[in-house]
């Protein structure tokens, strides 16, 4: 399928005079075709009041068909997936087997809020019936349930070019919810982003949806999206990224006349937490289990843990010699930009200059391409508590371990921690039981507590929570995984004393949808 | 019952070296005995402190136990009832029966969220099991639910001394949800505000709970309460008051290193379209429900009604004359306080000197105490288009009426309309019908929409929706009112591969607590 290069702003081609991009291949260095045209401020304008023209209608669409509609795009994103993973992997380096499987989990998210909005019960529909003989005064009929809020923004991010992406999870949460969604492509994979953003732009007219329903905008660097941000119409945006290009999103959004919801996920360390008993018991596995954890995807994942707490001893030694042995034994990788690649090799350099910080292993990596070796670090805790900096997020395949005396300790390091996507507990039963306090200490500082395994690999369901306290998230109430996610992009509204024919089918009296309802106080069907 | 005049801090009484202040009872102008004394830096951060070490124990207390305490509050306010009501009608100029039934109201709100924890479903419990043998990785146990930020602020309105103060709906929701609560008393019922927080102190004495689970601070500025908010250990903020207070609160809110969220409910005009089947059907039974609503509690509710939409004609001329003849006839009555009695005048004569605003009806007031008097403005839709200024909020018993040329001026009016609590429609069935435009946009903006009926008089039950788009409150997608206010003051937070003895009761495979779950995708008990 030929590119084209240019945003598209509802069922237009955007007029674009802004920078034009390349994408490059990360492996070669290389450019790729075509060049991609920066959208102007006008067609940011342009999509935006189309997205807020299209809400009117968009907004009110039944549940059945908006679930159709999500299907529809999983659909054809699956027939034109080995040309959409071929792109991703030229415009990324991520193997062609590990863009298979996003592309999956991308349908699947698709399917799993197609789900949702099909049965209906997510909107939270209450119902209090009217008491007219009440006593001083009557009661009045009240009823309420969850509306999108209007056009959001969402953020491709770089290191899931399909599954946090242009039909990522805070697309198909937001058009779930009844949101019109304008992406802001991510400038490392525009190929990718606009392969799939055709695909959906086609739903969207085979539907007979607003055009406004879906835009995508290009740009070289940051104008476009503070702009998009900025504009009136949008009512709420989603993020993954940096937590540099976060704050200036949040910032931007809390500062327009109307301020609006930004949920930014900007970046996590996933601490984890071995206890003795533990590493005595399992520590080959765990080893062998961490190495995998920290490497996966050349440690491209916001549930990279990057840090390892770990309780000091002869067990310890021997678990952190077999770490170190398979550290050293990854082999180099090429990364998603040569910018993540610099900024990663800063980042370890930064850390092996750190006074009391040993460098165990590190992976050598040649110059000039986007590679990144894997690195060990080793610290003690009294380093660690010192040096706040070594809870920045470096992002890529290194980890540091720091030992600790004593359990106390490992509190202590617990409660320096800043807001956490994950963190994990290695702990036999009896430790469990023993250590209640890490555990309800760590509860604080996180979305998703692990026991025993390891936090990469976000499980799409219904019950999972990938957020987190702040600085991980900008909005620890929320999840952008998971059908919680749905509710970010929505607010409450309350009908009183309406007629049955102009309530929403949720809230009629018959339940049309037969969907879960709060009635008087009791959950029934 | 004698006043102490200090800040509760925990169990303790506040250093307060601060400045002192007296109530004044706004009727007379007189102080009111004792004097009470402003909160140091030192007592709010010694009953921060005090919240956070609380934290640990009553975050994790139980439904049922948090169900009891709230129970026992809301006796031992109704068993120093009359001591209460006294006061608060010294300190406000409330009428006795309305104090009466706000604080029966205030015990609903206790015992309404006292059932929600005590049930135990409206945590969110979702449980999605494991699959060990899936391929090509193995689906791990997935466990989540709701629960509570931290401690949180809690500031005082002036217009409901109980309600929406020491005892009121965000420190009920809060400690529902197992957050600590620290109220930052209004500094016009001081006493009041101490007898309501002696009555919480001694439960938490009773229920041997922590005893940073609740602390007062007294002040009379602005200091103690932006303290509060920037404290580290303070997770959110409720408050009920003006625009510029609550954007105060916001702007120290998001400008801390740890950004938390405020839910600021700032008022509204709570506009009123009537249209002209109703006025021809109901001309005599709106002019009265509106005369009531607007100069209800002299005007000084959220929801009181201070703009209305109306369709010139005949029956428009008729109903407006009934309308002058009603606020014309309203009998003056003292306000809440000096400054809001001042507040009003100015806010009167402001829109009285607008040009294209005619004064309809203007009842005279004294000066020198708190006094307002109801008045009815017109004007016409493009004067009121052309002066943003006409749709601030002036707080009391004042309307403007906008003479529309017909049903599109109404919806021209109705898009340039801000985010607000509420929207009433006075209309025919075949009016509603032929309005959906009128209700879309209103939709867009609102909370709550209200059909042949008044905005006044916010039902506390599930279904309320007491909140709504920006600037009526600080984040819309939430409501003060009703039980999903307890949802402010919590996050998801997920267990993976958890034992079930290490599992919240709500999560463990028995359902202990009997708990609506979303298991594998499925809403069960």
């Amino acid at each position: 399928m030929a590119l084209a290069g240019k945003s598209l702003i509802g069922f237009s081609t955007g007029r674009g005079t802004g920078a034009s991009f390349h994408a490059l291949n990360p492996a070669t260095g290389t450019q790729l075709e075509p060049s991609f045209i920066s959208a102007t401020q006008s067609d940011v304008d342009a999509a935006a009041r189309l997205a807020s023209d299209a809400f009117a209608e968009f907004g009110q669409t039944s549940g059945k068909r908006k679930s159709a509609f999500l299907r529809r795009i999983a659909e054809r994103i699956e027939t034109l997936g080995n040309d959409i993973v071929e792109r991703a992997n030229l415009e990324t380096a991520l193997p062609v087997v590990r863009l298979q499987s996003e592309l999956g989990r991308t349908c699947n998210q698709l399917r799993m809020f197609a789900d949702l909005v099909q049965e209906g019960s997510w909107v939270d529909a209450r119902i209090d019936h009217p008491e007219p003989a009440r006593k001083p005064v009557p009661k009045p009929d009240i009823r309420s349930m969850l509306r999108p809020l209007g056009p959001v923004a969402v953020f491709g991010s770089s290191n899931f070019p399909l599954a946090f992406s242009v039909s990522g999870g805070d697309t198909a949460s937001a058009l779930a919810a009844g949101c019109p969604v304008i992406v802001k492509a991510h400038p490392a994979h525009p190929g990718t982003s606009e392969l799939v953003a055709v695909a959906m732009q086609s739903v969207v007219r085979e539907f007979s949806l607003p055009e406004g329903t879906f835009s995508l905008l290009f740009d070289a660097g940051y104008d476009v999206g503070l702009e998009l941000v900025r504009h009136p119409s949008i009512k709420a945006v989603g993020f993954t990224g940096s937590r540099k290009a976060g704050h200036a999103l949040m910032s931007v959004a809390s500062s327009r006349p109307e301020p609006v919801p930004v949920y930014a996920e900007m970046g996590s360390i996933n601490p984890v937490f071995l206890l003795p008993g533990a590493i005595k018991a399992r520590s080959l596995e765990i080893a062998s289990g961490l190495h995998a954890s920290v490497t996966l995807g050349v440690g491209q994942f916001c549930t990279n843990p990057g840090l390892v707490f770990l309780q000091d001893g002869d067990a310890a030694q021997k678990f952190l010699k077999e770490l170190e042995r398979l550290i050293g034994g990854t082999a180099v990788a090429t990364m998603l930009t040569s910018g993540i690649s610099t900024a990663y090799r800063a980042g370890v350099d930064k850390f092996a200059r750190t006074k009391g910080v040993q460098v165990r292993a590190r992976v050598l990596q040649s110059d000039g391409v986007a590679q990144g070796g894997a690195v060990l670090f080793t610290t003690d805790a009294e380093t660690f508590l010192s040096n706040r900096g070594l809870m920045d997020e470096v992002f890529g395949p290194s980890t540091i371990v720091v030992l600790c005396k004593d359990s106390e300790q490992l509190v202590t390091c617990a409660q320096a921690l800043e807001g956490q996507l994950t963190a994990t507990i290695h702990a036999t039963d009896e430790e469990m039981a023993s250590h209640k306090n890490l555990f309800s200490v760590l509860e604080t500082k996180v979305g998703r507590l692990v026991v025993n395994g390891f936090p990469t690999g976000v499980e799409v369901c219904h019950s999972m929570v990938h957020g987190g306290p702040y600085p991980a998230t900008s909005d620890g109430r929320s999840t952008s995984v998971g059908t919680r996610a749905i509710q970010r992009f929505t607010r409450p509204v309350c009908y009183q004393n309406f007629s049955d024919a102009m309530l929403p089918d949720e809230l009629k009296q018959a339940n049309p949808p037969g969907i879960l309802r709060l009635v008087n106080g009791k959950w029934e069907r």
